[in-house]
């Protein structure tokens, strides 16, 4: 009798690590276990669309933070927003990307093969100049979630304004499973 | 005798009607449908071309507007120009970027699979936010020439200083029939 | 006997000629042969690379000037750089990218079939327009060392700020061979 016990609750043991290595598998799942929270996905509302797919790429728009409920995601780097402040607005762009790229790929991550290409634009003063300390924020959250397959190309630039006066937009190129 | 005539009438309004979507199958013929002329297209002349093709996509160039015979053609989104001169900006550039397309499938609008990617890039104000309204200009005109295959992913951005002062550049990155 | 060191002559000849060729072959021999000289490749140090290849193409992150050892290097076109002095560092920007490009390629220039896509930003006053005369500084480089295949599609922009106060930033794709 005991020894059946033992066997089922070994059994359940299993399932349940099944179960979290199933959920580690999904964006939404991997962000928990980094005690972030995956955004809603919004559709645009004029005539483009958030990605899309060619090939095996994911072609993405240009993402601003989607909650707009912090006072991060708005301001200009080097006049309203310090450095620390331009890492999280990244970081939290990143979020929105992982959003639409877990739409695109129903939430499995493991189709991600590579974040590709990334062109990050800060909305800056002309004084500023510390645009890759900004777009930390997006890649350490890349690599974080995905490891080396989140490690990018990337450009960090300077832009005079940006739309609703967001502090970073943020367009990449993923490559997935076919 | 008025039997064969009948027929050979409705032979006619056949071809005619074949000729029509025949024409509408081209950039040019659909752009007339839509009372829109199709730019002449120009070679660069420096050391780089207006697009190129890999695999099945095509890259093209920043195009601003060919023409520049419209005062929205020139200046600076929030100094310059309203919101509505923007709007037409950026569709005359969508028609300068459909003349280059036009050239890169032999006019033969059927091998246009997808208007994947694009960077709208505004001339802009500090102050000036509205970009994404101003990039519309270009979104609604893909979607009328080219239906669903003209809902395309769009980054719209404000920079400080464009080419000849020129009001909008746009790229696209499209996917054609091999 | 002298029949035999003419042969013997002849073969050193185009062995030296053979090597030549090969020479040419590699990114840094062409260079060379240009009176140019190849800068080192060296890593990012943030969660990023210099370049990802996906399929056939090699997407490189944006680059300034890797050198910094010429004032060209730094600040704004229109304010403290004259139009010379951009296409000159357009072309120091262009020799750090063919340092990354001879990374990816292992050296072996016959495996680029085609420069396909360059986005150029340059640090620019608000009332600077020559960018395309700046970045042809970068775009003659690349038809000098690799012809027709050197030819791609670009755009050329006005950026507020670079990182670093740099003059140019320059991103590219490259087509190779598999």
């Amino acid at each position: 009798m005991k020894k059946g016990l033992f066997l089922i609750i070994l059994l359940f043991q299993n399932l349940l690590l099944l179960a979290q290595s199933n959920e580690l598998n999904t964006i939404k799942g991997k962000l928990s276990s980094l005690d972030l929270i995956l955004p809603e996905y919004s559709a645009p509302i004029a005539n483009y669309v958030k990605f899309v797919k060619t090939g095996n790429l994911i072609y993405t728009s240009g993402h601003g933070s989607c909650a707009r409920d912090n006072k991060v995601d708005i301001g200009r780097l080097g006049e309203d927003l310090t450095l620390d402040e331009g890492y999280l607005a990244a970081k939290r762009v990143g979020l929105c990307l992982l959003a639409t790229l877990d739409k695109a790929v129903g939430g499995d991550m493991t189709k991600v093969k590579r974040i590709v290409k990334v062109l990050g634009m800060v909305n800056s003063a002309p004084s500023f100049h510390d645009h890759p300390k900004v777009m930390n924020g997006f890649s350490d959250l890349m690599v974080n979630v995905f490891g080396d397959k989140g490690r990018h190309a990337r450009s960090a630039v300077g832009v005079a304004a940006l739309p609703g006066n967001m502090s970073v937009e943020i367009e990449m190129i993923v490559e997935v499973e076919n």
